[in-house]
């Protein structure tokens, strides 16, 4: 038998009761160590309830799994894990391979970072948008347009920053800002800035956690205190959650939402003067000819507003264009600049 | 003192080791059971285990709040609910008010079925997205929303079905699925059909736990058993997503994924040909004139195809739509019909 058992957010205290008579009752616990550090009090009160062996697993024995899954072949095998155990995609991973071998399997769920920073923040969780991971050493376009998506709906952003066990490097808050500003610069997106509100979750779940809580430029030259933290970025935020957060975390600005105007709407709000001056001068170019093609181009102007406004942005957009080039063909026959 | 204790998933096996000492020690413990219903078996356990008086707690008195505060003000009072505690916005609410009549707060966070769930269905948390709830008299628009949103990104969609605790009524899988399915008629964004391929998660954290998956079609008449019931549609899947799907759940259908055309993606689709088809037709009208127009209008052609692939998916919609414009300003400027 096969047993993945969470650790939960709080080290041994957050074992659930259930989990504790496992690690008792196992051959061999394996506490694997590699998604967040567990403390040596607490790596020592878990000595004292395992029954069998503790093995203090490397990451390469928990990928491998060979030694795991021949112990839990031959008796009653545990990892143990930071957090809820199956949000470590590895050890879905395990699970599948012990069935295929024919092990049974069983999970102690425990707290999860992901829910318990959320709440602890004051945040809703069901406005939380798809996690991102940022990895000092990769490339920030895909947190970065993570963050545009999740916020142009107005939700919340967790970014889980970097952490490897073996070089004991955890990646900074302020590197993880740094690098999203960066990204910023050549995207353009206009998602993120200096006076963007963040939220630095640190030590969740011990006894020394803080919050903190500001404008990236007010945040500049804070020290968070030793790792790890977790970076979170609000999109629209219900007042409940500014009431929360003002109460319960130090806040270094007021609290405040983040938005981010939509790619379409930026274009519409860019477009929609433009092509009409262009049709304006158009229409006192060509005076009563082409009646049908300039009427077409006003409605489809109007057309673009109103798609926008009832949630339509892709015919928003497609409407603003064929204005645009309604009004375009006859500047360009005419002998006048195209204004696309 | 006001603690907010997580019951996890499992009931009482899955509270944590150090919430027992705060409910042992605690002088009133309000039991609350609207988020998810608790087991008889557990209530007593709990009552067992509590060291002062226990409360079996309405909605209104925690929605109300009035009766804990003062408990929490003159003494040790602890709210006890299903999951991982702040995951309720009503109980961050409560921990905001104690805060400002200057009571204490704290968090015993446990499993929440948000990361247990998507575990056991052995899906990877970061391709999550938005969480969706269903209630069985309102609107699917917004669930319906959320799904496409998730899918466009490949990202999976747990949808949470409503619960009220006074009517003992839970909504069931296959009338949430229904309404998607009659939402799609009217929005039409290829989002859902019978093909469709959902799991069905029933009584995750206890001891006759089972999910399903298949298609929408092939679930049709499953009896799920009772509830709580909660329904993911996956987007794509990764191959060890679908081999843990396929391994430790019950697949009426070999796992699979999900996909939808992104709404700009299938109007390139849609408007590239009958674009290039309208442009042809303008060419040969005007043989040799309006050069510049029509070179133009092959240009933005190509360029919404190339912006698409990019992942510029407004500039691709915006140009194809200008393309179209300068296209059918000639067509109709010559007495042919336009094409939009």
């Amino acid at each position: 038998m096969l047993w993945f058992v969470g650790l939960g957010v709080s080290g041994f205290d957050s074992v659930p009761a259930r989990g504790i008579d496992v690690l008792a009752r196992a051959d061999v616990v394996y506490l694997e160590q590699f998604t967040s550090p567990v403390p040596e009090r607490d790596v020592s009160r878990i000595r004292d309830v395992t029954g069998g062996k503790l093995v203090l697993a490397k990451r390469w024995q928990v990928e491998d799994g060979a030694e795991i899954l021949k112990s839990a072949k031959d008796g009653e095998a545990v990892l143990l894990s930071y957090g809820d155990p199956y949000i470590a995609t590895t050890h879905i991973e395990l699970r599948t391979r012990a069935a295929a071998q024919g092990t049974a399997t069983g999970a102690i769920h425990a707290s999860s970072a992901l829910t318990a920073i959320v709440g602890e923040c004051g945040l809703h969780f069901y406005k939380v948008g798809r996690v991102a991971t940022i990895m000092g050493g990769e490339s920030f376009a895909t947190p970065y347009r993570t963050l545009y998506k999740n916020m142009a709906e107005g939700g919340h952003t967790i970014l889980l920053l970097e952490y490897d066990q073996e070089r004991d490097f955890f990646l900074d808050p302020s590197d993880a800002l740094a690098g999203l500003l960066e990204a910023e610069k050549g995207q353009a997106r206009r998602v993120i800035g200096e006076s963007t509100y963040c939220i630095i979750a640190s030590r969740i779940g011990s006894e020394d956690q803080r919050i903190t809580a500001g404008m990236i430029s007010s945040l500049a030259g804070t020290d968070f205190g030793s790792p790890p933290h977790t970076v979170i970025i609000p999109g629209s935020l219900h007042f409940t959650e500014s009431d929360a957060l003002g109460s319960t975390c130090r806040c270094v600005d007021a609290p405040a939402g983040n938005t981010v105007e939509k790619i379409s709407a930026q274009m519409i709000a860019k477009y929609v003067p433009m092509v009409r001056a262009a049709l304006e001068e158009a229409k006192s170019m060509y005076a009563g000819k082409y009646d049908d093609v300039l009427e077409n181009a006003e409605m489809y102007i109007r057309d673009a507003e109103k798609f926008l406004a009832d949630g339509h942005d892709e015919v928003a957009v497609l409407s603003i264009g064929y204005a645009d080039g309604l009004v375009d063909a006859l500047r360009m026959a005419g002998g006048l600049e195209p204004k696309m």
